[in-house]
């Protein structure tokens, strides 16, 4: 049984190529002293966030860890189960740990490869590109890494997939911690920068004298880099987890199945990789996608491959590809809504003619129409998938588990595109503040609009993912809890779901109102910066901001904000298991399913929107830059941000920690519940 | 078994006791002849708009009714049903032209209850008072009247509730148009008017000059009065349906149990209206809140003893007083999410210092908090009823029917106080539209304030009523169709879910985009008519706008931009219904009553809240009126417009269609469905 290592020597082979894309990006010149100097300014504030995140995360974790090795799988006095319930408690840590890990590695490049590329970017755009992309490939390929191996050896060392949940809740307490933390620390330095920067002081965007300068640059990394990464990895681990249940319970399919068919697609991401460039004309956009869509056909080959030579049943194969299938629809119908060409954008700049509250509502209201096609492509996806597992003769809702894994086994080459964004970002504020020539800049620009191309479709594919993974995590709750049946009409399901539905407009609600006051205390500081620091509003030689505070400030800030939403979750989730009990829970997680797919489609793509519909006024439309309709435009902007960069992506790991909870909690809701 | 004329006599009652109002209001004198001009332009405008509404209704009840009789309960063809189907097709006619009278006769009423209150201020706030509110209850009990009288007239005649469900169904095509059409109706008019005259002009709120106020005051009647009218005669007729069915299914209860409930309701609701008064210094607000709660009481004295003397199940009691209870908790948490001295309205008045965008967010944010308790509240009514029906050996899914039907009760005496609304709205406009005294104007504004506070109440209401109703229509469809669950695990339910879920934010964009074409050519009415009527900017004598243009172009757009969304809700349901089978449109409306609540909820919330943060600011504070802050809170309250007054409470509506449209076609549904 050889082929059993496939996974874990995929994982390697992962990590092994992130090592040395690493040592690529470093080797690269980092350009001028005052490049480096920003580039360093940049790197601190954003280990210095880190560095906090990682001390909360522990004391988190600690205490988790504590309790589910006090309770699970059994209470540890029964002293029926101290094994398991001492590898619970360190599957759940160990899980944290690996998704830190590729957090912190992939960030570490991340903070390298922007100045680098910056740098690169004086000798053209075929220059520049593969510094910034591999500098995102070697986050991409971290995540996969660490998950697939940290997996591995949780599965070969236990034999138990419901240890393997363990590892997976822990690597959701490191997503919660980075993405809607770091969703909050970003959107407090962004608002905080632009509000007294640019409206107050009439200063450009990325100028170094505004003291909120390099926190929103941190911004990008901690927000986009860490907590894409964390989330996906989140996901991914999930969704392995949940497919290891359902394959135990049925007993007809190898359990290691999902391990596999992930390895194939960390293989096929490597590749993928491997094979993206751009001509010195090039389209960076382009060749982002292309990437994107030959991982796919490589991963389909793979596991097709493997599926033959090692006698697996060709219908989960085909609901494999379903699955990624379906992510890639969803990007792209996800592109449509969100793109500056297209009419949603064009109409929403048009609607700025008559002010801000009609470009509002109209771009509200294309997110709400751009939810239809991605719940249906989730739909026919899932009943796909079932449908064809079951004429294959395998349970369907082991096909839905494997749709989820399929769309995710790319996730790899998803997360270098995703992570290529914040360090082009970054490229182009480094430029800009150290003075670089006009034509770098263009390079620059050209390198971060194909960023935000490629953004939109992952975002749509990081939504589409979660919402078949928490589908395959229901049906191993189901599973493990033993619930019969989760029916609307049983009134508990029913008080569940209703409950359920409510949690994640709550806690997008909290983590949006924290950015509010998190912003509010930033503009304090640097308005206090600008008052008391003499010769920082003009300019003068030799004065500079007091970086470090602002970023303390959003550092601080985001993980107070953080704390009511997250334990809110967790709490909500186990009161409604033990009062209402298994089936009212299943129903909770049901309801939360549901409305946290639509808020999350709703707030990335009205989010993207405005951005986009700003950006196409900015270029010249309904008066262009400064006119009245541009102004409407900034305001619809600024309101999609925090949609589009908390809340939105949040609900994902949100909704995949409640389900994560109640499957690992499920053992003990079923021996002490208040309801039977 | 006199007893089971209970339901028929108090409905009469009820439509006597209205038209004894109407002359009440009739007789008061109409004030001096520029008010009278004024109520009569707006007289005419309603009524225009009324006669095309009803033209477009008609055509649409003729095919629907064709359809109907043709194909249900069995195709006319097969020839087995022949007398059902003309029954069926002939109690929707009958349904549709009930509301239409009770919409017709209460808005005749409000038109002539407007000018006269507005005179009758003239004496003081205790003679203003009860013209405006008796003018408002002969909508409340037209209301209940027409329609327990007709599902009376229905159900003696045929002796089968699903002939009543299609009387429902008819009563829900009216509610269609009077509440989406004439939610876009008045938002189309009120944009068109404040982006004009207001925005541009400099104009104050009702100026004469503006070629749109009178449409504007149409606008009032037509979403307010009209509409919310036969939003609840929809919701009121749909829960009774529904649990005739679920009664007749069971065989245990009395099948007329629930029009023997409504008729105890409409007799409470009738003494409540008779003892609403206030005094000369008295509270308006206060007093049309005590006349809900003194009717609830009388409810539920009235139905305690009518259960003790037929010898009725006393666990059925409870849930309809559990659901009464629940509507007036619903309503209560409504009312501190949206009050104007209440931590939301003031905090999100606050963040109009930073500008709309934090304006806009702030109140999102609590509108998503805010519906938290009401669905809490559905949650706990709907499984307390359940079980309470349960421990007195009654199906649990007939006692959450009652609970629906027991929040509904009231209805006659909470259309009464919501009708109030725009008839002293009205009456404000005429005051200062005619030049009243100061005085006169200043009591016109405190029966207006009164008027908000109440209307607050009922919206959340309307809502938790409209949730129940759809849960209980839910348990009738299963019913009507047979299906064995609605199990979240089951791949057709899964699927038919996620597209119910999108259903709802699809409708409200399509509706809210209308109104943003519709105002848009509004706005280009106006301006061509400054522009090529000499004298009408400066406001010199004889010189008077066309009014019934601005009317007609509001009237046309509104009905045209209902045409898409109202066929999509009807054909999508059909769609999953007929390629995905029974269970498929279980999820499909089980979804679409989760996010429909989740939305409704949200933009009547945010949308009350932004009015009232902007009012908190004209009071006084953050700088007042004219300031930068509040210059943000408008462009907020802009935005919650078309929220609160088009597309959340058209929301109600549009689930109740879908509920209605899948239970009526239920048989047909089984027999040629593609699915098993």
């Amino acid at each position: 049984m050889e082929w059993l290592l496939i996974a874990p020597l995929a994982a390697l082979a992962s990590i092994i190529t992130a090592v040395y894309l690493f040592f690529y990006v470093k080797k690269q010149d980092s350009g001028t002293a005052k490049m480096r100097e920003i580039a360093s300014a940049i790197e601190e504030g954003a280990n210095a966030f880190l560095k906090r995140e990682f001390l909360y995360l522990a004391v988190f974790v600690v205490i988790m860890a504590i309790v589910l090795g006090v309770l699970l799988p059994k209470p540890i006095w029964i002293g029926e189960t101290v094994t398991e319930n001492l590898s619970l408690a360190s599957a759940y840590v160990f899980g944290s740990i690996c998704s830190a890990l590729a957090g912190y590695f992939g960030m570490a490049v991340a903070l390298k490869a922007n100045v680098r590329s910056a740098h690169a970017a004086k000798e053209g755009l075929n220059k520049a590109f593969p510094v910034a992309f591999r500098g995102g490939a070697v986050m991409g390929l971290s995540v996969v890494g660490f998950a697939l191996l940290g997996i591995s050896v949780v599965y070969y060392l236990t034999g138990d997939p419901e240890i393997v949940l363990g590892f997976s809740f822990g690597a959701s307490a490191m997503a919660l911690f980075a993405k809607a933390g770091g969703g909050i620390y970003t959107k407090t330095a962004d608002v905080g920068a632009d509000l007294v920067g640019k409206v107050e002081m009439n200063f450009p965007e990325d100028d170094p004298r505004n003291p909120a300068v390099i926190a929103d640059n941190v911004g990008d990394n901690v927000g986009d880099v860490a907590g894409m990464g964390a989330d996906l990895f989140d996901s991914y681990v999930a969704s392995i987890a949940a497919v290891m249940i359902l394959g135990q319970a049925m007993g007809l399919v190898e359990v290691t199945l999902p391990l596999i068919f992930a390895g194939m697609g960390i293989l096929a991401s490597i590749i993928g990789v491997g094979l993206v460039r751009v001509g010195k004309k090039g389209n960076p956009g382009k060749a982002l996608n292309w990437g994107t869509y030959l991982t796919c056909v490589i991963f389909a080959v793979l596991t097709f491959l493997v599926t033959y030579y090692l006698e697996f049943n060709f219908g989960i194969w085909g609901a494999a590809v379903l699955g990624l299938l379906a992510g890639v629809v969803i990007g792209i119908t996800t592109d449509y809504f969100t793109s500056i060409d297209r009419p949603p954008a064009i109409k929403t700049a048009e609607a700025s003619k008559t002010g801000a509250a009609i470009n509002i509502i109209t771009g509200f209201s294309y997110g709400l129409i751009s939810m239809f096609p991605p719940l249906l492509g989730i739909a026919v996806a899932s009943a796909g998938a079932y449908f064809l597992a079951e004429a294959f003769g395998i349970s369907g809702v082991y096909g839905v588990g494997i749709a989820a894994v399929g769309m995710l086994s790319i996730v790899g080459m998803i997360v270098a595109g995703d992570a290529y964004g914040p360090i082009v970002d970054n490229a182009k504020g480094i430029a800009e503040q150290s003075g670089l020539e006009e034509e770098v800049i263009d390079i620059a620009d050209k390198l971060d609009a194909a960023g935000n191309t490629a953004k939109a479709i992952t975002k749509g594919f990081a939504i589409g993912a979660a919402g078949l993974t928490v589908l395959a995590l229901l049906a191993a709750y189901q599973e493990i809890s033993g619930a019969v049946s989760f029916d609307l009409m049983d009134p508990l399901v029913l008080t569940g779901a209703m409950i359920g539905i409510a949690m994640p407009p709550l806690f997008s609600a909290l983590v949006m109102l924290g950015v509010g006051k998190n912003a509010f205390r930033m503009i304090e500081e640097i308005r206090r910066q600008f008052r008391e620091i003499p010769g920082l509003k003009e300019g003068e030689e030799g004065v500079k901001p007091d970086y470090a505070t602002c970023v303390d400030i959003a550092t601080k800030g985001a993980l107070k904000e953080l704390i009511l939403p997250s334990v809110l979750s967790i709490v909500v989730t186990l009161v409604v298991g033990f009062v209402g009990g298994i089936e009212a829970l299943g129903g909770y997680l049901g309801g939360s399913i549901f409305s946290g797919l639509i808020f999350a489609l709703l707030m990335a793509n009205a989010g993207g929107l405005w951005d986009n519909a700003k950006k196409y006024i900015e270029a010249g439309a309904f008066g262009g830059k400064g006119s009245e309709p541009h102004k409407a435009a900034v305001i619809g902007d600024t309101v999609g941000d925090p949609f589009k960069d908390t809340a939105g992506p949040s609900l994902n790991t949100m909704i995949t920690v409640m389900s994560l909870v109640a499957s690992v909690f499920a053992p003990l809701i079923v021996m002490f519940a208040l309801s039977p």
